[in-house]
């Protein structure tokens, strides 16, 4: 069924208030998780309320705080996520980094013991709308196996970079595995076997089964490569945030144990360095201009697609299951 | 023909002072030359040297400088390389950066105007050793396509970063492309073709031929994630260093144009955060115990090969093509 993006919102803020969260603090993670639906990445949409709803209730995520947060440094915000909502506490985050940057012309923000943080593309995107250079990185549980190894030692660990231009601004936002658990716990609802390459089983071999894949682990996306970039990403968030490194982590996935895991946020100001983002405009336009593989398809830059799901998403509504829909609507009146 | 690191670093050293360089600068460029061969990377090694020479003969290299640094912000160093050797320009950045950590933690030189700065790992490992976390990122002339897209519109735009541990740091250092220019002309050399996926030819068709695909585009690493990092990286390094991308950036494999690519190094203390550097140590001691793959293959972490092909060079030498070295000493005669 379709649904219109405000609905969901007010249905989404209304459930989380009444779990206790401020106002503020309650519309925030509704906005966010209506914008993942909105560029059609429901696995980080409103699947994950019935979830943290029970996280608020059973006082492992609190809707009321944004975290203590300390300067170690004249540019390192080291910041303790005491249970909040992970948008709350990246937001209040990036608004402490932002009134730190015209002295400092990058900064960046450590922060532990934060609930999920969602969809990175979410805060990379806001800096870029106020002008800002944005790094956003995040850890999860064990999921994924080191190159050349078969065991889940790695979060799927997302990396979000986000960088201004003179009209739609540059918006990465990558897990570093092949694939998420969640498209892996889609083909296992529909039957369907996985590609090769994708996952392993509990023994470490290689397995086309969705079921098998769910208790062994994913591969990291571009091989070594990839691999390399996941690991530093992990060890990076664990050295500066303090978390403990994927396989301690707990609390992304479950309503039993507080959320571990660490994020990083760095803000750069471009005006710091040469102010060239008009030639970076007219460079964007020039690839998306470039010759395509297919004639058809022409050459996308990271952030496009998402935009033009958002903007039909918006006028059309947001496809939702009817099962979560009426179990959104159950909490509501309950 | 193997010859011991010393003699080589001793020769190319002579070399670089011969052509003007300071014996600082020139002990520099040639140990990072020397490092590359140490660690099996000879497409950033010795072969470079007769090219940068030229460069340094006719002034599109400046051996004395270290560029002109300007604190643009607290945390922002601007520096404009004046042509100088690119390890020289990084290497004097890297020292300003660790002057400032102690007041703010992490900060950021964006280097313009230098010349090549080679194996990014260099760096990244001096800083690891150093107890210090490295972010390094380069820019070249356009190589490769985008995901999508058939035309040469980004660099192999590299990206390292170091991590220090207890014993052995991590040390990544990966370019964006799936492989190096300088691969592809070694299997024209060898008349090998190239495997699938690797390059389009110059109308953008996908090429098994190594001599078609040096007139295309080289694929991105891991498809549209790995092309979304390269050009990620095109853009912060364009934003941030004032240099044009890279369809415009000439001089690092010509002896015609100044090197007007750019440089960014980000420097960050991680006693500022958490100091959980022990407890990464044994993560990563429990990643290379992991299960591998194949079971005479364990798994590394990045670093490790690198360092062990350095280990075996420096007791037996590094093997250098004998028309190589024999150029070298007819330049030194010369």
């Amino acid at each position: 069924m379709k649904i219109m993006p405000d609905r969901l919102r007010a249905l989404a803020t209304s459930l989380l208030e009444s779990r206790n969260a401020s106002p503020q603090a309650a519309a925030l993670q509704a906005d966010l998780l209506v914008e993942a639906e909105l560029r059609g990445l429901p696995s980080h949409g409103l699947q994950r309320l019935p979830l943290l709803l029970s996280r608020l209730e059973k006082g492992l995520a609190d809707g009321r705080t944004q975290g203590a947060a300390t300067w170690s440094r004249q540019a390192f915000l080291s910041v303790d996520g005491e249970r909040g909502l992970g948008p709350v506490v990246l937001m209040g985050a990036m608004r402490r980094l932002k009134q730190r940057l015209p002295q400092a012309g990058l900064a960046v923000a450590a922060i532990r013991n934060a609930n999920h943080i969602g969809m990175l593309a979410y805060y990379a995107e806001a800096a870029a709308r106020d002008g800002l250079i944005a790094i956003v990185m995040s850890t999860s549980e064990a999921l994924v196996h080191p190159f050349g190894g078969t065991q889940a030692m790695l979060g799927t660990n997302p990396l979000a970079i986000g960088i201004p231009s003179d009209d739609r601004p540059f918006v990465l936002d990558l897990a570093t595995s092949v694939v998420s658990m969640g498209k892996i716990r889609n083909h296992a609802l529909r039957d369907l076997p996985i590609p090769p390459g994708w996952a392993v089983d509990a023994e470490g071999r290689p397995t086309l089964d969705p079921v098998a894949a769910q208790d062994g682990a994913i591969a990291p996306f571009g091989d070594a490569k990839g691999y390399g970039l996941g690991l530093a990403i992990e060890l990076l968030v664990a050295a500066l945030a303090g978390s403990p490194p994927s396989p301690d982590v707990r609390g992304t996935l479950d309503d039993d144990h507080p959320a571990n895991k660490g994020d990083l946020l760095v803000l750069i100001d471009p005006s710091a360095g040469s102010g060239a983002i008009p030639a970076l405009t007219a460079y964007l336009d020039g690839l998306r201009l470039s010759r395509p593989l297919e004639p058809t398809r022409p050459v996308a830059v990271p952030g496009d697609g998402a935009r033009g799901r958002r903007a039909a998403a918006m006028d059309g509504g947001i496809v939702l299951p009817q099962p979560l829909f009426e179990q959104l609507l159950a909490l509501e009146a309950a």
